[in-house]
C-alpha cells in the first residue's frame, strides 16, 4: 500500500509527521510511504537507519495555516500539499495524509484528486469519542457549508460504508442531527433529509440531538457542514473548558495535588478515552482515493494512527464501494 | 412587580415550582406572585404560613411535555400555561415564568402575549456558563428554526439590550456563531448577517467559533435557531459526558473515593460554576412582556432565580427598550 504524506503540514511539522511515518513504516512492512517536503528538514527526524519503505520527494514550497485555500492550491503548485495530492492523482500513491491547512487539503482533494462520479459533494468526516469508548463518525463538519438534502443522503451512505468496512461495525446505526428526536422536527433541510434517509439502503435510526450523540447510540451522525462544524467545535470547546477547570482544581493546594496523584491512572484513562487521535484523522469521503486530514496538533502517534486508517480505507476499497453503491442507487431510481 | 407562574410545568412540578415561588416571595416583598395550577396540589408546598404576596389561580388542566405545542395551546384553553400567559395579556401580571413544554410556552408567547411591533421573530435566549464564571447569552436556540439574516440582526440588538440592562454589562460584546473566525467565512445566512451586524448600533466584535464561546470573550452570541439548538445541546451532552466519566473515576476504588473526599469543595465549585440555574432561565426576547422559560429540571432554587430574572427584565423595561430601539432603527432606515 503506497501512501503519500505531506511532511510540512501541521503544528508540529515536519518533526512529528516524519516520526509518525517512521513508526508506521516500521510497524508495517507492507506500507510504502512517500514523505513530501524539505529533505533537509525531514532527514534529521528519520532516525539513525531510515526505514527502507520510506522515500522522500523534495520541495521547498509549502502552504501555511493562514493561506487562503483556493488561491494556495492554484498558485503554490510545488507546495508539499499539492505534490502529495499529485502523487495520488498520477497513480504513484493509493492514498494520502496531511495535517496541514484543512481548507487547502479539501481544495486539493477536489481539484487534484477529484470526486467520485455521482458524488455531489465530498464530506469531511472525523470519528469522535463516545462515552462507551466506541466512537462515532460525524459528517460533514465543513467541507460543504450550504448543504442540500441530497448531499446528506450521500453522506449517510458514505459514512455507513466507512463504519462497516473500516471500523468493523455491522449494520451501523445512522442518525440525523436535529433539534428534536421526534419525526417531523427540524428545519427545511433536515425535514427533507429525514424523508430521503428513511428510504435509503442504510440502517437509519432517526433524529439525534446534540445532547445524545456522545452516548454511543449512533455509529454515524449526518448533518450539514455548518451545523457539523459548530457541533464539532462545541464539543472541543466544552471538553477543553472541563479539562482546564479540572486542572485548576487539582493544582489548587497540597491536598488537591495529593488527590491528583491518587487519581493519576483514572485521569490518564479519561484523557486517553477522549483523545481524538486514537480514532484517526478526518477522512474526506467522496474523493477518488482516500484522503485523510490528521488533526493540526497531531503528534507522531496521531500521524501513525492516521496512516493506519488511510491504509485500511484503501485496503477495504472504501472508494470503490462508495462509487458502486451510488451508481446502484442511481440505476434503481431510473428504473422506478 | 406582578409575575404569573405556571405551577404545573416542569419535571418537578408543582412541588419545586411552588417552593421556588415561596423562596422568591419571602425574599422580596415587592413581588406579587400568581401561581396557576391545581390548588390542592399547590397548597401542600406553600409552607405553614403562605406568604401574603402569593395568590393562586385554580385550574385542573395542564400541558404535558409530550403535547404538540400549537395544538395544546389551541385546545387546552384552561391549561395552567395558557392561563399564565392570559394573566400577562390581560394586564393582571407584568411578566410570566414556566418550566414546562418549551414549544408550548413559545407558542403561548406568540399567540397569547404577542410580539413587539417590528420584531419579526422572537428568540429563545438562555445565559450559559463560561470559564470565567461571567456567562454569555446565546440566541436563538430554537424559537425560529429557519432564520433569516434580518432575524439575526434583531437577535443581536435584543441580546445586547438584555446583557446591558439585566446583566449589567457595559457595551456588551456581540459575536456571530460561525465556522471560522475570519471575516468572509460561513454559509449564506452568516455572510449576510455579518454585513448587517457590522452596521448595527451594537458592539459587534465579529465571528465566534464553537470552540471559543465558552471562554468569556463574548457577552452575546447570535445564531439561527437550528445551529443554536445544536450548540446548546452539544454543550449539555459534552458536559454530562465529562461529569459521568469523572464520577465513575472517583467511585472506582477506596483510593479514588478518598481523593474525591479531598477534592470535595473544588468539585462542588466546578459543579456550581457550570450550573445553568444560577444564570436564570431562557428569556423569550421579542414578546410584548417578559416571558421566561425555566429549565425543565428546575428545582426550587432555579425557579427562585428565574423569578428574580423575570422581575429584573420587567423592572428594567427590556421590552420597552427593545421596542423603542427597533422603531428607531426602522425610522433611521426610512430617512436614509
Amino acid at each position: 500500500m503506497r501512501i503519500a504524506i505531506d511532511a510540512m503540514g501541521g503544528d508540529h511539522a515536519p518533526e512529528e509527521i516524519v516520526k509518525g511515518a517512521v513508526l508506521a513504516a516500521t510497524e508495517d512492512a507492507s506500507l510504502q510511504l512517500t514523505l513530501v517536503g524539505d529533505q533537509k528538514k525531514i532527514e534529521p527526524h528519520l532516525g539513525e537507519v531510515r526505514p527502507s519503505n520510506i522515500q522522500i520527494i523534495h520541495t521547498e514550497e509549502f502552504i501555511t495555516a493562514d493561506d487562503e485555500p483556493v488561491r494556495a492550491i492554484r498558485r503554490k503548485k510545488q507546495s508539499s500539499l499539492v505534490l502529495t495530492a499529485q502523487e495520488v492523482k498520477e497513480g504513484r500513491a493509493d492514498a494520502c495524509v496531511s495535517a496541514g491547512n484543512t481548507g487547502a487539503l479539501m481544495t486539493a482533494g477536489l481539484m487534484v484528486v477529484g470526486r467520485i462520479k455521482g458524488i455531489e459533494r465530498p464530506a469531511l468526516s472525523p470519528t469522535l469519542p463516545t462515552m462507551d469508548g466506541k466512537g462515532f463518525v460525524l459528517l460533514d463538519v465543513g467541507a460543504n457549508i450550504d448543504a442540500k438534502a441530497s448531499h446528506l443522503l450521500q453522506y449517510a451512505i458514505m459514512g455507513s460504508i466507512y463504519a462497516e468496512k473500516v471500523r468493523g461495525i455491522e449494520n451501523p446505526r445512522v442518525g440525523l442531527l436535529n433539534v428534536g428526536a421526534e419525526n417531523g422536527k427540524g428545519n427545511d433541510l433536515t425535514k427533507k433529509a429525514f424523508e430521503l434517509l428513511s428510504q435509503a439502503p442504510i440502517n437509519f435510526v432517526g433524529n439525534v440531538e446534540g445532547r445524545d450523540f456522545l452516548t454511543g447510540d449512533f455509529d454515524v451522525v449526518v448533518t450539514d457542514g455548518f451545523s457539523g462544524n459548530i457541533a464539532l467545535k462545541t464539543i472541543e470547546g466544552t471538553a477543553s473548558m472541563f479539562f482546564s477547570m479540572m486542572k485548576k482544581a487539582f493544582l489548587q493546594n497540597m491536598k488537591t495535588k495529593l488527590a491528583a496523584g491518587m487519581m493519576k491512572s483514572q485521569l490518564k484513562e479519561i484523557k486517553a478515552s477522549t483523545e481524538y487521535a486514537e480514532y484517526g484523522g478526518a477522512a474526506l469521503f467522496g474523493l477518488g482515493a482516500p484522503v485523510v486530514k490528521a488533526h493540526g496538533s497531531s503528534n507522531a502517534r496521531a500521524i501513525q494512527v492516521a496512516i493506519k486508517q488511510t491504509k485500511q480505507m484503501a485496503e477495504k476499497n472504501v472508494t470503490g464501494i462508495i462509487e458502486e453503491t451510488i451508481k446502484q442507487i442511481k440505476t434503481d431510481e431510473e428504473e422506478v
